[in-house]
């Protein structure tokens, strides 16, 4: 590829594209139901979310052997759940918790957003999630990338700058001709220090309340968006230089 | 996963999928008019695929570093072009005519049969083609899979188990919940020793003519289909052993 035109286009999974919090409350309600146990299940969803970034660091600082993210949670999971009125879980129990992060549904619109997108982009995920989570995720949500690219592919989590240009390089790619898109400004800030185009996504309501979302990091983006039709728009606009 | 049911199906792709004979030769065709070259373009693809087990042994052996197909692909054609009449390319024109493999067609009938196959089953492929490659070939035949695996996600080329055994890993599955589909009884044969399910899928003009294809290994896997309505009622009978 010559020039500085985008021609793969990647997105962040969790909080990006699908409602974690939503799910994951949802998913532990009902099994809460079935147990009897009351608990505030959005809290259980919150902390065990606080639980995943320090879980993944253990894993690139060394402290941890490799593990995928389903194995990282169900760590985090077991040391939550006695908390929130659940103690003594199977490991059938466990597994169907943590299997409620598969089961999450995409933010309204991203399904024809990605639709749209993939006439003119190559599209490809990368998440931190394991291969066969981002699978039932897009199954579920009937999303079509081109490919599901993720940690467990490059065995490094973002924001690890091999997760960035391990992606770039597989799509056959500079990363110039690449773009990440998110709701997170670190994994953003990852991406562009080394090379990849970057666009933020806003998603007001990943945490419950717009107030705790991640700020638009204005000025080290090459833009903010809050749809796709605007990515869309911003996308089509591409080499114009840093604008927002 | 318990039990022994089928949960994913993987596919080989140049062969199986792909005619990559008759893609490559066209492809070269059209570049030898543009010089005015006449060859045999057929005998230029026959020549090219059979240095393609080789140039991947020297790897899986280490006398050659890792690299993806396409590199291998474009020491294979170094190496053959002048043969047929094109000495003293450029690497312009080399990378041209290395991405004809990713211009190739999928036989009859495969989009519609994946369509058919994805609602009981997960969709992957398992191929030595790099990732570029595939995704190339997945759009331009509007290939729907739930997820791309690849030599280059394993950095290993099949026959070795890390292919077979890292496929079942990442979708999640134990060996014997996976299906492996090929033309190439050698590839089925390796799956079968990691514990997959095989089946085989004749292709009888792959290498142009049905005395030239690989002979239906019976007895070796656990069946023979020659189309997707075969392989889609093949699956829906599992588990019953080997059959074929």
């Amino acid at each position: 590829v010559e020039g500085n035109e985008v021609r793969a286009v990647l997105f962040d999974v969790f909080g990006t594209l699908v409602d974690w919090r939503g799910g994951v409350a949802r998913e532990l309600a009902a099994f809460g139901r079935e147990r009897g146990v009351e608990a505030d299940w959005n809290a259980f969803a919150d902390a065990w979310r606080a639980a995943y970034v320090p879980s993944m660091e253990r894993v690139r600082r060394g402290e941890l052997p490799w593990m995928n993210l389903d194995e990282l949670q169900t760590r985090s999971f077991i040391e939550l759940a006695p908390r929130f009125g659940l103690p003594a879980l199977d490991a059938t129990e466990i597994r169907r918790c943590v299997d409620g992060w598969h089961r999450l549904d995409p933010w309204p619109g991203v399904r024809d957003g990605l639709e749209l997108l993939r006439r003119d982009y190559v599209l490809a995920t990368l998440s931190n999630g394991n291969l066969s989570l981002l699978i039932d995720l897009a199954r579920r949500g009937d999303l079509r990338f081109d490919a599901l690219l993720c940690s467990e592919v490059f065995r490094h989590y973002k924001p690890d700058p091999e997760t960035y240009l391990g992606a770039s390089a597989m799509l056959g790619l500079h990363p110039k001709n690449v773009v990440l898109v998110a709701a997170h400004a670190g994994d953003l800030r990852a991406a562009a220090s080394q090379g990849l185009r970057t666009a933020f996504f806003a998603r007001p309501n990943e945490f419950g309340s717009p107030e705790k979302a991640d700020p638009a990091p204005r000025g080290e983006v090459d833009f903010v968006v809050a749809n796709f039709g605007q990515l869309a728009k911003e996308l089509a606009t591409f080499p114009t230089g840093k604008r927002a």
